[in-house]
């Protein structure tokens, strides 16, 4: 009884983030009300409320979730220079499929930069980036005076307005290309000529993107 | 008579531009109303309407401001690799020292993206680099086989967030330094190496900002 109680709750919870994405990815943040998420959604405003204590809290959730991309990816491969790459085609492939993942990023860009600035989903992309860009540096794939943490932050605030600037003109259609152009013009400086065909810049196959669990 | 009534509608729209400036660099299009417009300029309600028709037409206003920064540069200098890199410091400069820059482009990232998506800044921008950078790979100073559309595109998008994450991260602060990393980054991949020395990432000190003129 209690198991399928908790199985009830968590399929409602899993109801009221998708519509509360579906929401702020047509209206933003400003734009959301919590009457439009129940309406997403189909609960009820209590069952709203017994999960969430209000929009801040769906808004965080769903900024926090797009972190999960990046732990699938460091559980199955060994961090280096392609797995960054692969997280940007993978970041690009959410985006394109999955409405939680959409709301997560416009949420970080319009809430958690301007109206709460709010710097840490930013420095844990850069952690992320740096955490598998430390590694390859060491066995030689990028160039040994290269500062890695300048290049963290470099890929986490270019990547950031590709995808904006790929959304408004051509609504992500092309991302896949833009994304593979920022890494086919950093690829020469980051990495030393002798180990340059072994990178992809356009992300390796095994990147595509696993079905949404939601 | 003519001429004075003139001069005084004309500081009576800068001061009504400053002052929209001034709320929607601090509340976003969404947050910001006519009443807070109002009070931040120092004008009647009636000054206001007889100049703007409505919030979005003070937003569009000053997301076309923004062009301005690149003719004037486009004005006083060859068109080249150099003024790319300049144009986007001097956007630096602007973001920091200038409220109707800043609020400029808050609005073409939250209300020009997501509210009312419109590629024309994203283009316009991409549009002005491409007319530096085609000059500048027909004297060598590009590689010949460089597609300099998609450098212009990826220069546009990267800035866009690079700004963003540096706003949320240190109030762009480190603006300049993130801007001269991606130059950095770039310059070895974009041009030859015997000419690259030609070229300051960190921008040429002529490109030291104006004062603001409002």
């Amino acid at each position: 009884m209690a198991r399928a109680r908790q199985e009830r709750a968590e399929i409602t919870r899993q109801a009221i983030l998708t519509g509360a994405a579906t929401a702020f990815d047509v209206s933003g943040f400003e734009g959301t009300s919590l009457s439009d998420v129940v309406k997403h959604a189909g609960v009820t405003k209590g069952a709203l409320y017994f999960h969430f204590p209000s929009k801040e809290a769906l808004a965080r959730t769903l900024m926090d979730e797009q972190f999960q991309v990046a732990e699938h990816l460091a559980a199955i491969e060994v961090p280096g220079l392609q797995t960054v790459i692969d997280l940007t085609h993978r970041m690009a492939d959410g985006l394109r499929s999955d409405v939680r993942i959409r709301a997560g990023i416009r949420l970080v860009i319009e809430f958690g930069s301007f109206t709460h600035p709010d710097p840490t989903p930013y420095d844990t992309w850069i952690d992320t980036c740096r955490s598998c860009l430390a590694p390859a540096q060491e066995r030689g794939d990028i160039h040994p005076s290269l500062d890695v943490r300048a290049l963290s932050t470099l890929l986490v605030g270019a990547f950031t307005g590709i995808q904006v600037t790929s959304y408004v003109r051509t609504r992500r259609e092309d991302l896949h290309q833009r994304v593979t152009d920022l890494w086919t013009f950093l690829l020469p400086t980051i990495v030393p000529a002798q180990r340059i065909d072994r990178f992809l810049p356009t992300g390796t196959p095994a990147a595509a993107p696993p079905e949404p669990t939601h």
